[in-house]
């Protein structure tokens, strides 16, 4: 039995193709890639040799080979391109889908990009550059050329008969569109309705006229999430005329919920996002996408230090005050980054919306009153009984540090819960409102609250 | 043009089905609905009067019934069954897919899921049973056992035929699998493999035998990944005894990966994680998640009071140190999560590996070294240049604070990267080693850190 389970896939056997091209059996080698994954033979390419890489490239048949190029690392896609000489560089952008070589070229240097140009045919070079031309993130960067138009009018053996001829070079043969002679969208058809159909249903009475679809200025992550939330193969994508220009698929929707995921949690943990792999990213590139969060929080912190040259005086009557402060300081900025966190990650999912903001905020502020009242009684029993003795200032103590933490856990919660939501609503991306940011201006008013009402209390 | 966009879409026009309702056009009712999304239609239902779902649930055509049912919230579909005869609830039982029943089944209460049971049938019900009995977060547990089995000794037009008369009921259509008479899978056809090959190829001589499949018992998230790395519509997923028994189509695996992200996002929120959406999830619920952790971290910080009240006699004579107290603790909460944080996400995707740990280890070493020194550096200059007079006593300072934030960033990266990849190594979540816990202890870490080195250059 040839069959092969994840487990044995996953633990893709690099050796045995390194074995063929050793010795030389360029034809085996070639024909058992022909039965591989893509996928697996591109990370198979990735790990190869630079110098070895353009003629172990060379041995591959033409249609796989630019299915695997679409799957390999930037740097591993420019090598092979510069030892390609223009006739190679010309059938493999003839055999690319239009996505993957848009994708291509914006990781390429602009030397490379410019010869890639050159040698596209004058109709693919104008299609790249109308891909290139839409905003970064936006549905249509994601989006791909290859998709399958029928007409209204045709009846369903037409249709299939038309899938068949054409749809060899299409990104999916599962859905297809239905537009007029002016290239607007009139209805969607799944194969599936075709296979069920009878030959001779005409396609106007059995497509779907209720079509979901996104404009080519659409932001990339709620086209993806519209994919998600209707489980979509595919969703078309209209120009300002509301003529169909492309496709977003649902393998290409995975990829986008997947990075915006990730961009959101390196946004929460102070790093710039970058699309590259961990292992991918040079030692300077990651220092890079590091320090100005590191520098800018530490200035801002430098307020908080601040703060508390400017409360010295009393401090200096009540050094014991200065035992409290990491936990106060510390439960403020955990309790503020439960909240955004929450809010920022229900924002992503659509779950909630800017216009929420008060029935969130009432939300936020029970499970702050409750959170905060908890963790106040917790804190002045246990500085009573353990950290301090009994007796009346100390006491005082106490009861100071308990109703500074209700009060900066609820305003923790309060900020937490604001600023994504008001971040959002002025077209901010929520994340940048997550944790770094809101600990260090949750740390400075905590501080602040604390000192305050110690002073109150206390009488310094 | 009866075409609507997504725009249009997005503010689904429920109070147009309200209409019908109120005026008891209940034909036209349930013709629209038939016309809609079940999603949008299942949006509707959520938000509709309790009293009124079960009566407008009845007008629904039974297979769209079906559909949208699966759709709902577990509050609504609990209200449905509810009112429910068992009449209907064996009609509904036997047009849900399995999986689905499953889904709802585990939410709801246990009295409910007896009657539900009761009124399936004996077959169903063993299969329920079945699915039930997979671990949490398993392959078993998201896939679904409506697939289309082929023999490989058929032709490409019988198994066209056999997919046009059993596909209906079936999850998807699009790609069938070959199994023996044991149920042993033996190979994978797509649909689109069958449009385009010759009616009378038979399938074994077009399989694909290089199949990519799971174990029940796998975990679903790798199970995700892996229809996310290959872009495959459906995973099989045999038995221990290799036997086929579900697929995990696409769209759940969107739905799992969508999961598994907001999850590690709430670990790292210190919040415990639900499925429940925000709104959905009542006061009480979101402050079980989120007390435990406050506690605990609120604990672990008095540990750092305690460190700074072991240190008093120090700040005692040099209570400028306690200024830059918040901005060491700070700095080294940041880098410490950037690092967690990353290395927690790249191990998500697939990037990293536990076995990885020396090579990302030296990487965050280099990274570190050189935000330590550029921190350190601009500290440095500006503790000197603003916050201290130039002589000698206050230079040392300066060089205190300095060369303690080098040593801090560079502790707090090593920590932050050998602690998620530890808990990997021995089968924990990575995700509990975000930023909370590694900001805890890197903030007593480098308290110490600091005292210390304070201790040895001022000689306190």
């Amino acid at each position: 039995m040839s069959m092969e389970y994840e487990q044995e896939l996953s633990v893709f056997d690099a050796d045995e193709l390194l074995d063929l091209l050793d010795n030389k059996r360029y034809a085996d080698f070639r024909h058992r890639v022909n039965e591989l994954n893509p996928v697996d033979v591109a990370e198979f390419f990735d790990e190869l040799a630079d110098e070895r890489q353009p003629s172990v490239f060379r041995l591959l048949d033409k249609d796989i080979a630019a299915e695997i190029f679409a799957e390999l690392d930037a740097d591993v896609q420019e090598t092979l391109i510069v030892a390609m000489s223009d006739r190679e560089l010309r059938v493999m952008l003839d055999e690319l889908f239009l996505d993957d070589a848009v994708d291509m070229l914006e990781e390429m240097p602009s030397n490379v990009v410019k010869r890639i140009l050159k040698n596209a045919t004058p109709e693919t070079r104008a299609q790249i550059n109308r891909f290139l031309a839409y905003p970064e993130d936006s549905a249509g960067s994601v989006m791909t050329a290859e998709f399958i138009e029928l007409r209204k009018s045709m009846t369903c053996a037409q249709a299939v008969d038309t899938i068949r001829r054409t749809g060899v070079d299409k990104e999916t043969v599962y859905v297809a569109y239905v537009t007029d002679p002016g290239r607007h969208l009139e209805g969607v058809i799944r194969l599936q309705d075709l296979l069920f159909a009878q030959p001779d249903e005409i396609l106007e009475d059995m497509m779907d006229t209720n079509i979901v679809c996104a404009t080519t200025h659409d932001d990339r992550e709620s086209v993806a999430a519209t994919i998600s939330k209707y489980d979509l193969l595919a969703l078309p994508v209209v120009d300002k005329e509301q003529r169909l220009v492309g496709i977003v698929t649902v393998d290409d929707a995975i990829d986008v919920l997947q990075e915006e995921a990730t961009a959101d949690i390196e946004m929460m943990a102070a790093i710039t996002p970058t699309e590259k792999a961990y292992l991918k990213t040079s030692v300077f590139e990651t220092f890079k996408s590091r320090i100005p969060w590191l520098l800018l929080l530490m200035i801002s912190a430098t307020f908080t230090g601040a703060i508390i040259t400017h409360y010295e005086a009393a401090l200096g009557t009540w050094t014991i005050l200065t035992a409290f402060m990491p936990m106060l300081m510390g439960t403020g900025g955990n309790a503020g980054s439960q909240s955004s966190i929450a809010i920022i990650r229900s924002l992503s999912l659509g779950e909630i919306e800017p216009r929420d903001v008060f029935r969130v905020l009432f939300k936020e502020f029970r499970v702050s009153l409750i959170c905060g009242v908890v963790m106040g009684v917790a804190t002045f029993a246990k500085v009573l009984l353990i950290d301090l003795r009994l007796d009346l200032s100390q006491m005082l103590v106490a009861v100071v540090v308990s109703v500074s933490l209700v009060l900066t856990v609820i305003l923790a919660k309060v900020i937490g819960t604001v600023l994504p939501l008001a971040a959002k609503r002025i077209g901010l991306d929520p994340a940048v409102m997550a944790s770094p940011f809101i600990t260090t201006l949750v740390d400075a008013l905590s501080l602040m609250l604390y000192f305050e009402v110690a002073s109150a209390a206390l009488g310094v």
